[in-house]
């Protein structure tokens, strides 16, 4: 009965309800100045553009789109990652079922095609919205491969000249962003996020909690490497996997990474992802 | 930015957020078999009526595919009343406003204008819609006046022979329904909790369980008295009331209603009408 839009939607709804997810924002902890209710109002916000992207993208197009109305509410950046994830993966919904089939199983297969298949057009679109969340500046430093992202809308010669398409511009960050690295992988850990919540019982946002913190202990988060360094993303790993032992309490892993301003907003992302997967597969909220 | 359509969902969906609100599922406090994830997805299932609604009806129509949507999920009946109360505001939005206008305030002539030109079909679509929430029973009891709602789709014969439209439906239940009471006073309350909201200051969601508070404290919750009995509505709006003064910890007051099974659904939804109608009019979230 839910379309593709619906269900891109919803991933981004429940990701954020699902708790706890140390050092994240989610129903039960937040920041004074990034709220749950921001992340609520960029869910609505980004509707269209994953409506976009629920008949077909263009992947840059319905992703800038998207980026652009999740940007309209006070918090700043919300979900620019899941919105990421979930967009080729609702194109390549759009592409394999109608939104009368249900489910709408997909497969690595059909997100790799849509990735394999983006241009040069799609490259710009994802510069572009990086306007639209305060990253682009007017002087970020050279670049000799894909331009910096910091470029913004400014990026679009170089691109074009270079021919790079958006799966080039991933590759080329896929070792050090792990949302890049789904792009050029089939989306890999996003399946297995799938699969696991799918698997479970209960709650479904219990099951992505769970998931979360099973994937925090599997791999580190590159987004607290770029916030913060490696060491700390590697102490965030191990205090997870802690966590999944019963060696260290979930809830006050929360509320530290909280204080410390820790966000393993990559993993976060991964759940996005996931849910939207399982929920094209049928999962039942 | 956000669309008349995004900013009824978004009233659903900040509504639920809300919290604590005694009694009623919200972000922190939900029942078993009723959770805060099933007014999630109730308020992304409900996006095509609410569309429907922002482009101007008619409001059974919209008010029934809304309730179609809203009930795909497994929690049973998340937000009938809040639909009920949205619908009609959104046509009053898209009557007399434009998605591009920023604010488009509403007023109660608005909503009642619309209230005053619904039909026997709109009648007929708030009856059809009980049959997705399960309300709608083979045989219920003799009626006089307008049907009763547990006749759903089949009471259509007995509302065009009697020709009965939406208003003289509500009309019937006012003094029994503070939904129905909406519909024919000018969305009086409604108002009123938007002007609340709107002047408030800090979280919108903080701001929203306040106001739910103090019309909680101002007026007995009629769906307390229908699930329960009048003496027990009397007892929450007293309770609301020490909980205002704050001789009552609210806290531990939602603890107790959700233990005792007792839900004031209807303040709820006059929050979710308010919350609509202060984004309509420039609320930032």
């Amino acid at each position: 009965m839910r379309s593709i839009a619906d269900n891109a939607q919803l991933a981004l709804l429940l990701e954020v309800s699902s708790t706890p997810k140390p050092g994240n924002v989610d129903r039960e902890h937040e920041y004074e100045d990034l709220r749950f209710e921001h992340f609520i109002t960029g869910g609505v916000g980004a509707r269209r553009g994953l409506e976009r992207a629920a008949t077909g993208g263009p992947v840059g197009d319905a992703f800038e789109q998207a980026i652009a109305g999740m940007s309209g509410q006070s918090g700043g950046n919300t979900q620019f990652g899941a919105v990421l994830l979930v967009t080729p993966l609702a194109v390549a919904a759009a592409r394999t079922h109608d939104d009368a089939d249900l489910p709408r199983p997909l497969t690595p297969e059909h997100a790799s095609e849509v990735v394999a298949e983006t241009t040069v057009d799609d490259a710009v679109g994802f510069y572009r919205a990086f306007e639209h969340v305060g990253v682009a500046v007017d002087d970020p430093p050279e670049d000799l491969g894909a331009p910096d992202v910091r470029h913004g809308a400014d990026a679009e010669p170089a691109l074009r000249e270079r021919e790079l398409t958006l799966e080039d511009v991933m590759a080329e960050s896929a070792d050090i962003d792990g949302l890049a690295a789904e792009y050029v992988n089939g989306f890999e850990r996003t399946f297995a996020m799938a699969e696991r919540i799918s698997d479970g019982t209960g709650p479904v946002t219990d099951r992505a909690a769970r998931a979360f913190l099973e994937a925090l202990a599997a791999e580190i988060d590159t987004f607290v490497v770029t916030q913060h360094d490696h060491e700390t993303a590697e102490e965030v790993r191990q205090r997870a996997q802690a966590a999944l032992e019963g060696d260290e309490d979930v809830s006050d892993l929360a509320a530290e990474f909280v204080e410390r301003g820790i966000n393993p907003g990559t993993t976060a992302d991964l759940v996005a992802g996931g849910l939207f997967v399982a929920l094209e597969g049928g999962l039942e909220v």
